[in-house]
């Protein structure tokens, strides 16, 4: 196999960027304070510690679910690429973290250091979570080598757009819709598009399809963002009332998004028969289309609502969507990250500017200055009647300011995307990258050693 | 395909049940006060409500994985039904759970409006397990449809039952064998019943069986039931005492119910050689046995036996028991929900009228008057001791009582299932909706689009 | 099946260990006060005990599914062994946790009766590790019988380890390296040892493969291993500051590890393709490797360097050392634990040999007597400058000596596991054992009534 060279130069590539890694948390990287061993500390100040892990340490793991088991086994329904989408899912994801604690610590430093703790290893999953979404556009068509470049330099992308929108333009975005879902599945197509083959070879592949097993174990994947979606946008919500919207929204808006999944993809499908490609995906899209107002005051009708609506903008997308780029522009999706993601995503910031117009402190009271932090509301009638002396800033944004600021930022962060992801693609495609060709796409047999039985799948 | 058609105009039947609910939702359904914003909130308010939430969310997520994970490939046994039953679990689940908040809420109006918080989250999840117990003594032979009309139904009885046992009756039951598993199998078996083949089309489907596959698929949700099954059992205690008891009596039951399941297997079944069905539902009698006591102080032995008692009955009923059904009765049950949910809820019944016969403020303290509300402790020696003024609303029971108020509990519970259930067998039976002949059941393939490889299972 | 009345009698000879277990349930052990009902419970008191089941009850859930669900799954790669390996796997568990009880019970003895609590099952599942360990090393090797006798010696013998490390050598092992894995992998390997077969039999089993599925399922138990490691490491500590450390080094060492695995892995095997055995079980080297200083102040890049470590040494284990030892002493090693349980926790060991040397009053503060409470700090700088009056029971170790009793514990863990693990191989080969033979291995039809299909693997 001549192939084999190359790939071993790129795992060598790999244990350079591991040892660099470790090198430089040697220098920057430092427990938090609240991790150090201490000589008087307050039983105040202990409790105040102890009862953020304790909320956050069940959160995290629902979390942390989601990224290594979710992720990865919702990938395997391609018949032939089970351990490819799993296994490089689990590198993916460890290279990922171990880097997104650099890439966002920086914005973060205490006198020249990182300091990482047990909330940052949420986030760290969470920035994981990007580059996996846009490992899903990808799916079967990359080394993993391309993948873990990609990872490095998305998570960056991904660490300022963060910043840029949270702290900069102070857009809500709890459950991570923009900054997370968009952000990861524009790039990933951008790459995507980029990487695309040339026409003449731009026929389906043959590997490129379900088993029956390989169906059920994405299933599994399914069900397990299923599950662990009101965590996943609720876990680094502070406030209880807003942590407990959260969950509960999240809920409704997956309930609601399952049933329409259901009824479209029948209606849609070919004689009239459940599509397994909705169910695994679309039933997801209520959580996604939840995210960026899942800690508003959306009612719980309000939240069914949203997953309705998300659910079925998510099979027509599967439906027709996906083939159309697919046969016009050779833009391939292999997990339909545009329609589990991207679309989802970009309703849930419409709804987001829809919340934030109508935002005010007599029905948010004192928790609207958390949620909208650039929003005025010093001189509302609230704010007089209660005397308050809260300041905000000098944004003083009105309702529509904020409205507008929520859609620059899902413009801004879809604009980022393309652009880095575009850039990204040309990287990836650098002559010095092994590229796969047509025939090796979706075949675990390229990259590893594989049970007898395999041939005959 | 003719049939299709028909499929059609049911899932156009669900989007309408989707959106009345959504109205519902709209004019009734509103936010609990403790996930509102507020402006004075006390720190002790405030740290009552963080309490709570922290206990019960990662209860509550435990759950949630049994009723949509668990249940969910517990019931992927079948060999050519793995989509069918992880999906319609998942579509029953997600209706269920949005219908159960409207049928519970009315039992706790607000002012004519229906609160939700994230308690009456679990109790949501656990009324969806109910009707996918119903389902598993269905699973493979109805429609989606039908299960859904009985879902619709089944949540109003179920939500009346629980009323009149919990509030009226005044029964234990923390683990819900009473009013979930007993409930939940006899409704199953009567629909069952009642929508049993014509003789002579009552021979066994070539598809009614597993493949090794799908049996370790349904080995996987078994062991998600068995770990969380201390949560389920102790999710709604909030005794902190109750609620550790009924955590690790169900851990001892399920432990001794797994030990006696094996031996018991391997001593009834063909060659001597264990039977997977067996492993994959006895092994949790235990929780089930467990559940109407499992606050109670059974003792560690206690747990033990109950666990092993339930076990010994449960592999019995596979074995000899649902043959039997089927061949003198036609009386199909494809999960043997009447092994794993009947039988195993009834012991529980019988030992909740032996503790509650038993039961003295001498060994239960004040914790009693929380146990059995409705029993008479006010002029125990216990109670003239310590001089205490807790009154019991005028019911006074003895002992005796109490147990008989069980036993009534157990029987008026099977009943109300077994008419109800047999009621929603005949609607289900109408000549309006589409019944599913002999061979078409036991088969994704009437619902799905399947891959290629499905048609050489 | 002349063997089948064999297997019976092995099945009746379970059911007397469980009846028994259920006579000395009885006579000795009982809930632990805090889970009986009382009437003057203070709130501080109340307090106390509600905070203990809040940190630890998700803690136990994690470990739970690790024990039930990771450790099952992970032994399901084998082709033809899957129902074996996922239901003895609960069965020994489950004799195991109710044997632990007991075991570990007769240290901690009250007034002759065994207390039981939440926090004693979580060391019960701990427990039931170990010989989910040594079953690895064993697995499609014997029958479940000989399986249960094994646990319910090795159960006695860790039980004793267990005391002697920790309360006589006072060692530090948060995360159970030494007494658990170590111990767990060298057992397993000393009975498969004195179980070898004879030389002419020793060629490979045509059984002992995997398949594409198998693989994918057992790689489900990975995931869950890899993911919920952090809580395994972390469970049984109370103090804050160190569980946090422990989750911390643990994900970071796990995160290095993975990475470095699929890169050595890819160096070292076959064609330089990917070997789904190293990625199964190397990527965990890492939590074992940390396990008994993950507590410690090792700094994260020190995590990440031990999880690297690890990793190489494991995947070089799989590759070279494993079928060095099948062919030059027939040691079967079915799980390849030696390289994922034993050799990192030999490293672990070593780690803390180093740790403990440098460990000072100046960087632990007062935790330094909680982590080595034998260690002397009593006259160091920091307690005279501080006025402490803590003492430290007479022991007044210095850093080397500490290093050398941590030599101590990992060296007399072996060598008791090895001992008895060989008594332990010479009683399950007696010949009132029925000892599987060359063709009976790896197979599933042995003990279990199988599926149509199972015979076309």
């Amino acid at each position: 196999m001549h192939t084999s060279g190359t790939e071993v130069s790129g795992f060598i590539g790999i244990i350079i960027v591991q040892v660099t890694i470790l090198i430089i948390y040697g220098i920057f990287v430092r427990y938090d304070y609240e991790m150090l061993p201490t000589t008087n500390v307050t039983s105040e100040e202990f409790a105040a510690i102890e009862k953020q892990h304790r909320v956050s340490y069940p959160h995290f793991q629902d979390v942390h679910v989601m990224i290594f088991l979710g992720f990865a086994y919702l990938m395997t329904f391609l018949k032939k690429y089970g351990f490819s989408a799993s296994g490089f899912n689990l590198l993916v994801a460890a290279i990922s973290v171990q880097w997104a604690f650099l890439a966002r610590g920086v914005f973060q430093l205490d006198n020249g250091l990182i300091r990482i703790s047990l909330s940052r290893v949420i986030e760290a999953d969470i920035a994981a979570a990007v580059v996996l979404i846009s490992m899903g556009a990808l799916l079967g068509r990359t080394t993993p080598i391309q993948l873990l470049l990609m990872a490095l330099i998305e998570i960056v992308v991904y660490s300022s757009n963060e910043y840029f929108q949270i702290e900069l333009l102070k857009i809500t975005d709890a459950g991570g819709s923009i900054i997370v879902h968009a952000f990861g599945a524009y790039f990933g197509l951008a790459v995507s598009f980029v990487m695309r083959m040339k026409r003449e070879e731009n026929n389906a592949g043959t590997n490129e399809g379900s088993s029956y097993t390989s169906d059920i174990f994405a299933f599994c994947g399914t069900i397990f963002l299923w599950l662990f979606w009101p965590s996943f946008n609720s876990a680094l919500l502070d406030d209880i009332s807003q942590q407990h919207r959260a969950i509960l929204n999240t809920y409704l808006s997956l309930a609601a998004a399952t049933v329409s999944t259901f009824v479209v993809s029948a209606i849609v499908s070919h004689q009239h028969k459940l599509d397994m490609v909705h169910i695994q995906n679309s039933t997801l899209a209520g959580g996604v289309a939840i995210g960026a107002v899942c800690n508003l005051l959306v009612s719980p009708h309000g939240a069914l609502l949203i997953g309705t609506i998300s659910a079925i903008i998510s099979v027509f997308g599967y439906r027709y969507l996906t083939p159309f780029l697919v046969s016009q522009f050779r833009l391939h999706d292999t997990c339909g990250v545009n329609n589990l993601h991207g679309l989802p995503a970009i309703l849930s910031a419409i709804f987001s500017m829809f919340y934030a117009s109508v935002a005010t402190t007599d029905i948010y009271k004192d928790s609207l200055n958390d949620i909208f932090p650039a929003m005025n509301w010093k001189n509302s009638s609230y704010a007089l009647e209660h005397n308050t002396t809260i300041t905000v800033g000098g944004f003083g944004r009105t309702n529509m300011e904020q409205a507008g600021y929520q859609a620059l930022g899902i413009i801004s962060t879809i604009l980022i995307a393309l652009i880095f992801g575009a850039l990204t693609g040309v990287v990836l495609n650098l002559p010095a990258m092994r590229n796969l060709k047509k025939d090796e796409h979706h075949d675990d047999d390229i990259f590893w050693n594989i049970p007898d039985d395999f041939k005959h799948i």
